[in-house]
């Protein structure tokens, strides 16, 4: 699976060891975006912020040795996936500005879907937009909002907020401490957790927490806004939005979230484990051993392994050391990319019949590559099974999605897929049987636009 | 586990992707050494070599773009794991050097044993030794025994061999071609396999060979010495030494090899199941789960859970992110150190009765940390199996084990250990058990000496 | 001396060569600013900017390979001196933004004095600004004008420039061309040259002519707008604001100019070497030799050897690698600073009576310096001679000058300066006698509030 | 100029700011090699090194912090000119090295001209040979003189330096100081100074001691070999071969050593006045002005206008930030690389009849350059007068001068060269001339071969 999500957040109130913590909650949420990492903190005088380019442990190297000391207790933080270049560290986030005299610093997960628009409007009534990016958009409309609210930065903020549509949840950082929101659909996560010593950390996924010595608490709410105050004091919760509908993203279970999160809600853990036991409730195989594609798909193979009885192997070793692509591979075939990470292992492959459990297939040709393989090593049958449905649409809600045009699932049935894929079988998680995995919400609940093409937001608003 | 080999190498003659398919083969083998990277190559004219501190993928970005042209048919390459600093460079291999006009190339696996002895009668004969390392001395040997040989390479080669006592599993380049030998013991792994194209490749372990498409032929023996010529043609077959005893490193299968690789004719991954399986079997456990600490548990905690028809699971998420430490840690709990690189996963573990498979237990630190993780993630109960015996001897063969004095078992009784790690329960494989997986080798072609103690050089010469 | 030019603009229409000639007349006007460089092109489709830290030949090793083929005729850049850290990158000019769809580009020389009013203004009308540089506002004040004039850019700039008060040389490029104004009081310098194959360049310095192969046509006239069409066309001019009082840096003559360039009509070289025989008139000096401090002294030096009919000589010589400093110096005594950038030739100093020849003191320090290694050579007598007035007031006009309070002259009668750098006569230059070398002008079109106090602008309006 | 010297030296004994004067003493040498530094240290316990590419404010921003404390008073540097790529690093000096536990530093000023035949002969005896440094061989000598001389270094220095003909001032560092010595003909400078506060400097050129406080003594005589006791005691002198014959560099004077110096015993700043004389005495000119070419011309201008009786003037400005080239020049004319460093000032140069002194012509590209930049400024009449005898001969001593074939003068009469540059009138000092300007020491002391071709070693011998 080469699919992206946009981003990872982090808040820390209240606590000596605010900066280090928030390091440890990206570094623990690295998997949300590698391009670009940003801490800002709060001291009793003012707000700073570093950032740039790489990994949390590349950017963080030259942490200013002030901001590791006590006085610093409240911070943000802010991992990102974004495109190559120079816009690499333009965009990290947080971004601070100075709001006539005010200063705010702000990181976004998700995407705004009718920033285009938002920002003709801001460009039309003299407005300077310095970057592409949809969060720039944010500060501006609260600068206005500032303006006409007088300096009430929370009532200030429900009127900026009213304008947008789309995924965004934001954590600001002020002089006063975090303010914490999801948007009123909730398409992507956001929880809170209490540390043990007093103070709170604010995160997209919980595994956040336990790296930070916290406790879950719970998610934030669709359109609710909570304020952490600086000292580590209990978070305020109000409402700027109300929502009839909730649009939480199923992906995040199905590949993006780590399986030692809780995220909307419900251990990633063992939603996957669902996934795979339904899957094979919904398609059984006759095969010698269950093989998951390390690392996604093990723990909905593992499930699926034990609803049916078979015993688990693995087939493929991960190469730990994959960085980026140094030299032309051996042959143009893409295999050898693909072969550079995961190898295969002769001796639990030859002459078995194997079923292949994976997350998701998007364009097929990693797939295709790593199938070939197992057939060179000698595999007897290869079976596969997806624990989610056929992928056909793109998504505008913060995650990284190819076009349509280049799904393999796009205008092709199962057995198309199959045989293009050149397996013995091939079978997916049905939509309804994938979303009967989730505990804490109705199905109803969640974005499956993905699979089903049905967008929550009107897609006439939605733009580049 | 934290220990690190040495060393890891790779060659290729007569292919024109050459340069190409050592790094690869390098890549493959990167867990054999993570701070320098070097490849060497013969051209029609000449010897080239390029090498740094690093990946392979970061020393390989800036390879010479005339390298990976065809004409380069033949080169060797080596990863080195080295002390850091300066050194790291200086120390970085394939070395160069020029004998009277005869220029050879020289990667190195191993340690020399008597290295000091050797070192002192050549300084003392007028020779100047540029660095600290066991490899240059070699040199000074040979270009010694050549002026006395009159340029027969590998004749000289014979001469210069005889005086050394230890680990060296040796690749050479000169314009001939390449010499693949395994010293009179066979300490480390060295094996070859054949192109479909035409041509060979050599290295450390044959994980290199199904990246580089090339067939397994067979080790080289120990003693022998392999001349692969330089356009492919079949290699030449030489006794340098003879042996009656082989010593080979028992602990490239129960930790240092991938389970992809085939080492000294067996299977690691097969090796490794089996061995679990033994462990089984010495040691049942009565538990509710069988959790491997990945990724090097791995295969032997399917071994063991096969065996005892336990169900497996993963209680820990490993982090692919980790990078060298950024920031000082949460605290000064080295538990927050460990916490970084797997995460356990609150689900998996909450009331269970864990039988925790690990490859090995070194300090204790690490393996404490963990069950301390466990423990607050709210196991009922930890036992802990261990696929080899306690270490409690060092190693002077080419891996950077610690002295005996910080190993966790030296002085104690495995019911010591038990206590101290805070274990409901903890079993180590027996040294017969170990070796009775071996299935190429009979038992006493194995070192154990970390384990027993029983060095198969005399100590009286082993010096730094 | 220590004093720094805050910036220098270049700009090049209608030649094949833009990229190169304006890089070449950036290096040529480097003095002018040695932290920032960057460059700014047209093409037939869009604007691109480049740049970054660092000398001009530092940013411009990595310019885009495809900015210099044809295509790209027309092109602007910018060399500045900012505060160290971040800033430097994020303070880079050009800037470039999208004003509702209108790229533009904008150079900026000077300082805005009342810049703190405005930007006040701009933040409670709910713009954001990015930085704290008086450039942005600049920009904002456009992207308000635009909206109100419809997209008429020239005339939009007309309303935009209004507010502003102190120095601004601004070039501003769009898809139409390079548009060129100064200030209307002409505080700092900008002048325009043709190409002998067609097209302009426009620069701070005519030196920058030289390099590029352009012959000098005149000064951009204070108050004055002259846009370059983009094709290479003849400039069309237009008056933006009626100016009735000129406030010209007579400090551009002093020091800051290369002697090779013409500044406000007049050739500096000549302009120091008046400056230097007016000095011998109006003090002239019983000594040996005349000794200039390199570079800045020399002309004046020359031309007062020559009024005086003293011979020249060489005292110091230069270090051409001057670098920053890299190690604790011999001894905490700034001598040991200033020696390794000149240092004394003995020979040449040894039991003379010395006149040296200084184009300013500034805060005393570097002078004193020297002055005590001329003793410790062996000099006899050491008499200075200085080629402007006292400097006693801060400027607010775009030179980084240091504030009155560390201005050696602040407080003190040249006899009191003379003693505390123990010289056996100290003379500067009168204002009056400064002044009349220029012959371009009137005395009175030039501003010399750093030596007189007299600011041309409402010192009540100047900020921070 | 375009020649380059290949290394300068600095060595400080018993003094606790060691490493800062020697970093001090290499800055004020840096025209003597710009491509690597080194700095070498003695603590009471060992011997280490610091070195790498670039200038010495680059090297030595990152020498290690505990360096410059007390106790660390004896310490050797090197700066040197070397061929671009990884050599640069490889062959950075002092090289250190451990001789049979006998740890020495070497620093070498010169070459040796039969380096190649003492190679061939150490090799054929079973010497590794890394690098293509004339300076590994004099280390090789010492190892095999020292086995045999029973660890007396002096005494084994002796015999190692017998065979070694050509070039060399060397500084060696053991435990117990510094040994400085100079070849039996003197072909380099060296010479020593005494600090004041207690020890000694010794460096290529005097200029070192007045940038670290220290007293001229004298040179270090041909065949001398001083040994500077780490404690700061006085020097012990003595001879290690006899020299019937002195080969000292005239061009050091001419050229190479910066005018503040003292080089063989005379003042290069007098020595380049007197060579200016001398030349008006031969070489009458009726011009105008004389105007040096920056910077090394000024003293032999200044020493002409004097005899001469006529004015002074500047025509050219120098640019202090040229770096490496950074973009196409704006025509593939070579005049625009050589007016980036020099400009034109016009007003100085038109209607004027010029008298261009400049200290040497090698290829005679730079100069037909300037040439033609001087007539397009509209010089009236250009006569140029050059301090030295025409150069038509390589040099084997230590300076990178290139091959007769390209030097302009070679093949060519005066008139001729004149006529290539299109010059009014040309003149060079004559060989007699050049050599009556020296007082310390007999003409016949110097060697003059790249003017006359008479080489002092016998050129049979001479290697590459």
């Amino acid at each position: 699976m080469q699919i992206r999500e946009k981003c990872g957040l982090c808040g820390v109130t209240g606590c000596d060891n605010a900066v280090a913590l928030v390091a440890e909650g990206l570094h623990a949420q690295q998997h949300r975006g590698q391009e670009a990492a940003g801490i800002m903190i709060r001291t009793n005088d003012n707000l700073y912020v570093h950032k740039g380019p790489g990994l949390v442990s590349e950017v963080f190297t030259s942490i200013p040795v002030s901001w590791s000391g006590a006085g610093v207790k409240t911070a943000i933080g802010h991992v990102r996936y974004g495109t190559v270049g120079e816009s690499g560290v333009e965009n990290a986030q947080p971004i601070m500005v100075d709001i006539a005299g005010l200063k705010i610093g702000l990181a976004h997960n998700g995407t705004i879907s009718n920033a285009l628009r938002i920002r003709n409007d801001l460009q039309h009534d003299g407005s300077i937009l310095q970057t592409n990016s949809d969060t720039e958009i944010i500060l501006h409309l609260i600068a206005k909002a500032i303006v006409k609210c007088g300096y009430d930065f929370r009532k200030a903020l429900e009127k900026a907020l009213f304008p947008l549509e789309g995924a965004f949840s934001l954590l600001f950082l002020t002089h006063d401490g975090i303010i914490a929101l999801r948007d009123p659909m909730g398409f992507r996560p956001l929880c809170y957790g209490k540390l043990s010593g007093g103070g709170y950390v604010i995160a997209s996924e919980s595994i956040a927490f336990s790296v930070c010595g916290a406790e879950y608490v719970r998610e934030v709410k669709a359109g609710e806004m909570l304020f952490f105050p600086h000292d580590g004091g209990e978070p305020e919760s109000s409402t700027f939005a109300e929502s009839g509908k909730l649009a939480q993203c199923i992906f995040e279970h199905v590949y993006f979230s780590r399986p030692g999160s809780r995220v909307f809600g419900d251990s990633v853990y063992k939603v996957r484990l669902a996934m795979g036991a339904k899957l094979a409730e919904e398609a059984p195989v006759d095969a010698d051993v269950v093989m998951p594609i390390p690392d996604s798909g093990t723990f909905a193979a593992l499930g699926f392994a034990r609803e049916q009885g078979l015993p688990l192997d693995m087939g493929f070793t991960r190469n730990h050391y994959v960085g980026r692509t140094f030299i032309n591979p051996a042959s143009a075939d893409r295999a050898a990319m693909v072969m550079r990470k995961l190898q295969p292992i002769p001796e639990a492959i030859k002459n078995k019949r194997l079923c292949i459990v994976e997350d998701s297939i998007v364009r097929g040709t990693t797939s295709l590559a790593r199938i070939r393989a197992l057939r060179e090593a000698g595999a007897a049958e290869i079976h596969m099974r997806v624990s989610c449905p056929p992928h056909r649409h793109g998504c505008y809600f913060g995650i990284d999605f190819p076009e349509s045009s280049v799904l393999i699932a796009t205008d092709r049935s199962v057995s198309e897929v199959r045989d293009l894929l050149k397996l013995d079988s091939l079978a997916y998680l049905s939509e309804g049987g994938m979303l009967s995995c989730i505990t804490a919400h109705k199905p109803e609940d969640y974005c499956a636009a993905c699979f089903n093409g049905r967008y929550p937001v009107n897609p006439v608003t939605i733009g580049t």
